[in-house]
């Protein structure tokens, strides 16, 4: 899987992304709480993309993939490289066209999100945990059997799936000032982003980064992608350095990063936990933790938070 | 506080609950997982209780006890013992009226919860942790300020609260052929019996109950109340031996009471965490593990799982 440079979706086929997917995902909840409300300073919107099939958001973007395919392309299957939720929303979505899912899996995944894609029904081909070893293994798959690479976060089809999110949180909670997202490898930032100033160009844009793992905010600030990060950061989910185009996605659309320490994060995985009682995974909560870290920039108003995940291996908090 | 012997409230008594405490309480919602009924062999409709103001389904009873009282009444406050969740949702209560709330704790709670009736605005009054220090502590307070005795089941307005819950789960899932709840105290299991069966004579009622604590059950078997058991279960939400009404109510529903071990309980307790990714407390758990101990009797119905309470240490989960 050499690193591809895909186009960015426009509003259209976000759109089109939205009414493909439509038969297959689910319409997430918003949940609201007082005593984050309270803590905060301002009102936050929590959409509940841990409640999608799969667990979390990637489902959007895998689903939209696959069905965009012709069905000559969509009888050889589809391939991609993920430590977690993309490998299994992509099987998830797979089944539901019912074509063959080939996931290659690194060694050392979280244990939880590598059965959860078995159980989905994929193929799993395991690999060192290197790019090469990934990019590899992907196109000695991608030879054997002609299945079609979606790539995580850097696929125009992906983007577009989830970017569908965001249309369905201002239809849910259109009143919103803000909006904010973790940043991995920017396909949900992206595609949020750009349905977010389709449908209104006043909302302000945020993302949450981990420090350990903040390529996006270097990236932005010096004004080129930098890519020599080695990430650090028990956000498993956002390890991945920003796509070429998501980048460019979040400068265009002046999407304002927050980095936070893991040690922030997990205060606010706790906080989403006993208050809202949801079960989500780390990297999820990488937004309230920006929220909390600098307040200022929210306070009073009226905030979307894209809740990612909840795929979480309960034999293994991270406190 | 002496054991009350409140009679049962009528199904007259639940509606006028349900009204009265509209203002106040949350619709909760129903959640479905085809991964639970795909394991059960069952349909499952989990009522999120946990999603209730004040994380458990207390805040019903409570809410309607401290809006049936007088003005007058209501002036001098409300007092009860509790180490959990009746303390904060009569806390909870008393709030939305702006009287005080006096919550007499024994030590050994759970500090989640005795943080969480503080927070709520109670007065805490602590106790050593037997049965004869709560009830001097009781009086005391009772003497002291003339605050109106709130009994956490052993009351006619409690029970016609919790009841409340059985008659938003059946307009919300009309089809249902079963209903399952926990057994504690009983006054959840009690109001649930007579809403249900008001509302559908031909439902069948089930309850489930720690082994360790399992006087419904033996109560029950033998036809006389059994009193005689030192509580050793995980579940601290149902600890306390069912009450006279309470048990009664059991047997004129012919409420089916199927026990189940703290272990099984621990990994239902997981399976929801995972498959519905919501924070449940262990108690809450014992539905889901009933079923599962005893699949042949749920098998191929709609069963409805009233889910109690979200409040949980997260210090100190039980695995």
């Amino acid at each position: 899987m050499n690193e591809p440079i895909d186009s960015l979706p426009d509003i259209e086929q976000i759109r089109a992304a939205a009414a493909r997917i439509a038969p297959h995902a689910r319409v997430t909840p918003v949940m609201r709480s007082a005593a984050l409300d309270a803590l905060s300073g301002a009102e936050l919107y929590f959409k509940c993309e841990h409640l999608q099939r799969g667990g979390a958001f990637k489902f959007r973007g895998a689903c939209n993939a696959v069905w965009a395919l012709s069905d000559a392309q969509a009888a050889h299957g589809v391939v991609t490289h993920s430590s977690g939720n993309h490998g299994n929303a992509l099987a998830l979505a797979a089944a539901t066209r019912g074509i063959a899912a080939h996931v290659v899996v690194p060694e050392g995944a979280v244990r939880a999100k590598v059965e959860a894609i078995e159980r989905a029904g994929a193929i799993l081909h395991r690999c060192a945990p290197t790019q090469a070893a990934r990019e590899a293994m992907c196109a000695e798959v991608q030879r054997a059997t002609g299945a079609e690479l979606v790539h995580p976060y850097a696929d125009t089809r992906v983007m577009a799936g989830q970017g569908t999110v965001a249309l369905e949180l201002l239809l849910q909670a259109p009143e919103l000032d803000a909006l904010i997202t973790p940043v991995g490898g920017g396909g949900l930032a992206s595609g949020v982003a750009i349905a977010a100033h389709a449908t209104n160009p006043g909302l302000a844009l945020f993302g949450a980064e981990p420090q350990g793992a903040d390529d996006a905010v270097q990236s932005l600030a010096r004004g080129e992608r930098v890519s020599g990060i080695v990430p650090d950061t028990l956000c498993d989910g956002l390890r991945a350095l920003i796509g070429v185009s998501n980048l460019d996605a979040l400068r265009r659309h002046q999407v304002q990063v927050i980095s936070v320490t893991d040690a922030e994060t997990i205060a606010a995985m706790q906080l989403i936990w006993s208050e809202l009682k949801q079960v989500v995974e780390v990297s999820s909560a990488t937004v309230l933790a920006a929220i909390l870290r600098q307040p200022e920039r929210f306070a009073g108003r009226r905030v979307g938070l894209v809740i990612t995940g909840g795929n979480v291996d309960l034999q293994a908090l991270p406190w």
